[in-house]
Order: structure tokens, then C-alpha cells, then sequence
């Protein structure tokens, strides 16, 4: 008998197969490696071919702004969905409303070396890409324009990546959308109920039960939820209430590079490296600081299309319990992912 | 510059990209046309590998039950889903919710020739479809564990679909999914407000500027929405007001089956054929008959991968406005493709 499981923080309900479960092995897709080879205009060299830098990080002070010697940078999106000059223009449009997409849209160049990924870079080097985001969503929060700042990782073609350059992106958002609206306040109904976060809650639950959780360090935990929309879901969450990514001690960032790294080298060995998103979910700009929304990562392996149902009824059918998902992610064998590199 | 357009009825916004907008030739597409060949389930012989039959059209009287000699089958699902025994079992999961996964999942095979889209049966054939998800939405109705009966295809692998032979499903739910719940909720506060539905003052706004209009005839109107969310969305509306498919005079379906026809046909001409889904959109059981909820349905190409951004905040980003997909819709060659049919 296929389960019903609401997500007690957004209030959506799954559809989470339980007799025909499928294993990882069920999975039809492409593995996710660089072949390299054609112009890359995120590589040293062609500094040039992307609009100029934003923010970069050079071990070498006598280091050229926009030359090479970086080991990370930011530049604006050569393409981007939003655009930064003018004022938001807010209008009617007969009986609809509009106003100009006004916004930033950046794109995070996590290292020069086009072959690595954040699961085979070096730790150092991880924290580095999560100092750059804090360090462009506390600028970006400065332009009074902006409401919200989403940070996202496209891994991979079937995960929407067009560019091979490992890479992420941030958009800054004139308004704060509506998921994150009404996750914010589901969150804070339930503190409003329970003076409690609904996901410390949650954390305590998962450890006591162990059965989703996936990883811990001394800061984070990793887990698949318990109403996962996909295959193989994980979330990773401080374990001590923060409300937004940015505002936090650098002890944070170390742990969560080594949790991230280890999250995607799990999930790198049980799925034989999948596309994926990731999605940081951090309070919206105003109000960083509040005791009932827990900030997270969300990390989605593309493993299953979204079709027709899912589209018409916002509910998802998941065919792993993450119960499942949990156990494989959890006694993943990461001295094989080492071996595999070092091939 | 952008443009950030709100969706009237959801409340959601969409990034309209109006610079470098995509025309039809720029997506990047597998064509859906049917191999055949192998061995399908589907197809007439096979009858003994499919769930018995629910439902069957035959023309001739004397074609026996589970048979061959059909126009159509109505099947359950041989891989549901949902289970269709047993109760719905509310219970707490710790801090969680959870319920057996109650429901039905049925399939229609649209009509025994393999080869054969909804753009290309007869239009008798295409009205037989349409009379099939209204006599299995009446007949499911009757089980008092359904609150929701979702009707949605998926047309091509791209868009979900497994199996090629044209089919499409039902699923009927215990619950009302939330995204339907905030669609009918939000028409009924704007019908609460200004005693109008929402949606017969979009068709007479669409109507007067004439723009997003696709076609019309004498009971449907298919527009491409103001806050697409894809690119070449369309939503086939009927003009009178009706707030439930299943309840409605015979003109009606005849009307939809040639609406259904002539809209498929505009998109395979103008995207080459391109997998989609489509879903209808109609009231919660037991609210059938209501003032505020226009019932419709929604066809979704598939032309575009959902990525991070689009997961984290809900926002969709379409790259071509529905003023442009309309006039390629609007001024597509019909006539072209059923040459092409005929070769």
C-alpha cells in the first residue's frame, strides 16, 4: 500500500511508493562528467568572455582584477532572467498586474579547474564558494530594491547547467516569491502555536528515529525528508537554530563545506554521479534574524520527470521512500568515490 | 527589460523574458513520433495485459468484453499509483502526518491504433476521449473516499509518458491537493469581492485585445495566459461559464474535441511536435456547481527543464512571451500539417 505524507512545513502531500520501491540501480539517466575540450568562457584565460568580476578570490595579491590566478569569481550573467538598472515600474495591465524585472542575476565560478565538482574539490575550496555567496547576498542586500535572494546549484545538462564550468547562481528578487512566503509562515504558525521552530523540531525527531538521516558533523545534519518530493531528497540543516545563511559564524561555513562534500560525494556513489539542484532556503531580506525559520540546503538528484499530475495537483509521487534513500546515502562506501578520482 | 507578470489566479509571478525572446526553432527538442514495432499492451490482441477493462466503446455490439473490436479502453493502472482497497487510515507519524494511499488510477487508451496522436484522430474519435473522462469522473465520484478527480496526459518520454501508445490518466485522490485547493479558493475571494468569476473577465479581456487569442469557436476559447508559465502554454477555456467538466451538455464536448484537435495541431505544426502535457482543471467533488471556479484545461509543452531557481521560489522563468507564442499558435499552416499527415 502506496503512503500519503504531508511535509509538515509547507503543507504538501506525497505520494511515497512503498511496494515497487525503486533502488538506485532503477534509475535511467546520464552520468554527470566534463568532457571538456570546447571553448570554455568560464576557464583561465578567458576572463575576458564573461562580464567583468564582481568578487574574486586570488591566493596571489599581485594577481590581475579580471586577469587569471583566481581560484573562484563571481561575474553577472551574461544572459541573465533579470535586469539590474531602473526602478520596478509597478503597473496594471487591464485586469493583471506587472512590473519591470528588475534584479540581479549573478553566476558563481567555484573554481578554474573545468574538471572538478564541489564533491572533489578541496574542503578549502568549498568553503570558499559559501563565503561567496554570503559575501554577495550581505552586498546585494544593500540595494533597498531587493526582497529576496535565492542561491541555486544546476548540476549537470538534465538539471538545467548549460555550461559544464562547475558554477552556481544567485538572483535577487524584487519580491519575495511565494513558496518561500509560504514556508516562512507555516513556519511561523507552528512557532506562533508551539514556541518552537518546526525544524528543530524536526531535527530532534529524525535523530531520535535515525532512520532518515544520512550524515552529522558538529554543526549540520543531512537527511532525506520525511515527505520527500523526489528520489534520494537530502536536506542539510544546522543543528542549532540560524535563521538566515548569512549571518553566521566562519566555524559554520567550515562544517558545512565538509557536510556538503560529503552529502554530494553520497550521493555521487549510490547514483553514480546524477544531475542535480541545490537550493539554499534563508530568510527573506528584513528579517534575518527571527526564531522561527530554520535556513537549509535542499539538494534534488534529477532522477524522475514531472509530468502531467504533478503539474496539475502540486503533489508528487516519489518512488523511493526516504527511509530507503536514507540507508543506501548512509552506508554509501566514500573510500570508492576516493579510489574512483584518483583513477 | 523583463517583465515580472502576476497570474491573476494563482498569485504567481512569472519572469517574462522580452529581450531575447524564443522563437519556436530555438528549443532544443526530440520530435514525439511513434516507433511501434515492439510489443505494446495497448494495442488490439493484447487485451490480456492490461487489468480487465472498466470501460470500453465498441462499435459493434457483438465485439466481446476484454476483447478486441474497440475504439477505446478505460483500464486501471497495472502499476498504480494508489491502491484502490482499503481505508484512508489518518495517523500521526510522530510529529508527522501520514495516510494510506488511497485512491484510483486508471487508463485511457485513446484508440487502438498505435500510430495515431490526438491531433490526428477523427474528430468522432477525439469526442469519444472526452466522454470517457467524463463517465469515469461520474462513475469514481460515486466512491464518497474521493475529493479530487485529476484528468492529465503525458505525451511523449520528455513529458513523462512510458508507453507510446496514445494514452492519457486519471487519478482520483482522497484528498484535494493543495494547488487546486488555492486555485478554487483564490477564484471564489475574487468572485466574493466583485460577484464575476475571475476567469470569464480574463476571456473578456483576452477577447478585447485580441493578442493572447490562439482560436475560438462557437463554446471554447484557447488563449496563451498572460503569466505563462512555459513557453507556448495554452489554456482552453469555455466561454459560458461552467464550473465542472463532467457536467455538461453534449454541444459541449463535440466543441472541445474540435478545440482539443485544432490547438494540438497549431503546436505540433509551430514546435515540430513536441511532447506536452495537459491537465484539466475542474471543481473538488461535492462543489460541482459554483458561481467562482471556471473549469479548463491547460496544455504545457515541454520545451524548457525546471531548475533550481524555478524549485526554490515557485517563480517560473519563460523565455517567449505569450503575446509571440500566440501569434505563432494563431498564424500556424494547418493546412500544411495535414499534408504532412497524409504522405
Amino acid at each position: 500500500m502506496p503512503e500519503l505524507r504531508k511535509d509538515s512545513v509547507t503543507g504538501r502531500w506525497v505520494i511515497i511508493s512503498t511496494d515497487r520501491s525503486k533502488r538506485p540501480g532503477d534509475f535511467i539517466r546520464e552520468r554527470v562528467v566534463a568532457k571538456g575540450g570546447g571553448f570554455c568562457p568560464f576557464c583561465p584565460g578567458n576572463e575576458s568572455k564573461t562580464p567583468p568580476e564582481i568578487l574574486a578570490y586570488r591566493p596571489n595579491d599581485k594577481a590581475v582584477h579580471n586577469g587569471e590566478g583566481w581560484n573562484l569569481r563571481v561575474v553577472a550573467n551574461k544572459f541573465p532572467a533579470l535586469g539590474i538598472e531602473g526602478d520596478l515600474g509597478r503597473q496594471a495591465d487591464g485586469m493583471f498586474d506587472k512590473m519591470n524585472g528588475i534584479g540581479a542575476h549573478e553566476v558563481v565560478i567555484e573554481t578554474p579547474n573545468h574538471m572538478e565538482t564541489l564533491a572533489t574539490m578541496p574542503l578549502k575550496r568549498i568553503e570558499d564558494v559559501l563565503w561567496a555567496f554570503r559575501d554577495r547576498i550581505l552586498d546585494l542586500k544593500q540595494d533597498r530594491r531587493f526582497k529576496y535572494i535565492m542561491v541555486f546549484k544546476n548540476h549537470g545538462e538534465a538539471a538545467g547547467a548549460s555550461l559544464e564550468h562547475p558554477h552556481s547562481q544567485l538572483i535577487a528578487l524584487p519580491i519575495v516569491p511565494r513558496r518561500v512566503r509560504e514556508e516562512v509562515d507555516n513556519c511561523w504558525h507552528y512557532y506562533d502555536e508551539k514556541e518552537r521552530c518546526i525544524f528543530c523540531d524536526i531535527i530532534r525527531q529524525e535523530r531520535d528515529t535515525g532512520e532518515r538521516v544520512i550524515g552529522e558533523n558538529e554543526h549540520f545534519i543531512s537527511i532525506a525528508p520525511y515527505a520527500s518530493r523526489f528520489p534520494f531528497e537530502m536536506w542539510l540543516l544546522p543543528k542549532v537554530h540560524g535563521s538566515s545563511y548569512e549571518n553566521n559564524q566562519s566555524s559554520i561555513y567550515s562544517s558545512l563545506a565538509r557536510m556538503l562534500k560529503d552529502t554530494l560525494m553520497r550521493l555521487d556513489v549510490v547514483l553514480d554521479r546524477p544531475a542535480y539542484n541545490f537550493m539554499i532556503h534563508t530568510s527573506p531580506v528584513g528579517e534575518e534574524i527571527n526564531d522561527h525559520y530554520h535556513w537549509h540546503i535542499e539538494v534534488i538528484p534529477k532522477l524522475t520527470k514531472v509530468a502531467g499530475f504533478e503539474w496539475g495537483t502540486g503533489f508528487y509521487i516519489n518512488p523511493t521512500p526516504p527511509e530507503e534513500a536514507a540507508r543506501f546515502l548512509r552506508e554509501a562506501r566514500l573510500s570508492e568515490f576516493v579510489l574512483t578520482e584518483k583513477k
